[in-house]
């Protein structure tokens, strides 16, 4: 499968290396093709591996992983093309993390409103599914490395069947046993809000190796 | 020890007939002495029970438990007087949910301030501690109903010695195995941005009988 990973940090290069490794075709997408970070991902990752902007992945990918930061995700997208990404699942990692008001980080946007509904509205073609937002990169491809992989992982979106193929990727590509599925995307906000709790529990256990477990 | 429940709803009644059941005298206090519901608790709740305003309560109480709804909380800790208050630890159960722009409700303060901030800027000398609004109430005072109390109980305040007075209830008298300190007063922004996606999760299980628990 074609697979874009829109964003090159930490989130993009892990989830794009997984995808390749999962056999995919990978093109990483930045604000301008030649981006130096996506270069070295593109060296490191193989003949599977390639880059160029956020347009150039948006239209060679068949499933977009949206990881650029929140606060760069509605002008990512733009760039990428509402057209290049129409009628596509769209997994939409980010957290609106605003670092602007210092430590820890707020919010840009939360309560009766979330940056996975935003970019819904940015890309109404599209179908978004938000998942993999409450938890360390590591952990997100590889939920067996805590517990057995016995935690949950939160997924939420408008369309049915984009949701299916998601939790697919996450049961058999990534691990999960526990996908619990919010429903609609309004269920975001939630999503996005447990940040807030998650840097402070990174805090106090002095590790990002961690994650919830819904017991019931 | 003599308690002050302040608040005549469910999570009121369930924390001040568990507290009665462990032997210490329960004042439950409301807007105004005589309150329906307070009556019909102390009738149901034998001699160590027994009601009057928030201001009573207040005073009666070594320790004190705010269960009064959000939207409602500051009001009734001016009405309970910060000078009653004063030197105590006030237990605040609260959630700042707000429900007059319809369901699902909304947060009425998150994200760069929290309820329980406010109550403590609004009561100066009291110790507050953040605990046990994360779950059903059912569950805050008998954390074995689920999984034999293996799930987890988040708690946040600025006075180590009041934590630890609280720690020690949730663990000896409520049956927490997991107590999470998440240091100061601050993190109640965290501990109360859960709700929406503990309400989320409610709709999903058709059951509150769940919880958080944190794996590391």
């Amino acid at each position: 499968m074609h697979i874009a990973i829109l964003g090159t940090g930490m989130v993009g290069s892990t989830l794009g290396s997984k995808m390749i490794a999962l056999g995919h075709k990978v093109r990483m997408g930045s604000r301008t093709a030649g981006n130096e970070k996506a270069v070295a991902w593109v060296n490191a990752n193989g003949a599977n591996a390639s880059q160029g902007s956020f347009a150039d992945a948006a239209a060679f990918g068949e499933l977009a992983f949206n990881c650029t930061s929140g606060s760069g995700s509605l002008a990512a997208m733009e760039a990428a093309g509402p057209a290049n990404l129409k009628g596509k699942i769209l997994i939409d990692v980010s957290n609106p993390l605003d670092f602007s008001k210092g430590m820890p980080p707020s919010l840009s946007v939360c309560n009766t409103d979330s940056l996975g509904e935003q970019i819904q509205r940015a890309l109404p073609g599209t179908r978004v599914v938000k998942a993999l937002n409450t938890m360390a990169c590591t952990l997100m491809i590889d939920a067996g490395l805590l517990a057995g992989g016995d935690t949950s992982v939160f997924m939420c979106g408008n369309d049915a069947g984009a949701k299916e193929t998601v939790a697919g990727i996450l049961k058999k590509d990534f691990g999960w046993k526990d996908v619990v599925d919010l429903g609609d995307l309004t269920a975001a906000r939630g999503q996005e809000m447990i940040l807030p709790i998650w840097l402070r529990l990174w805090g106090t256990f002095k590790t990002p190796n961690f994650n919830f477990k819904m017991v019931r």
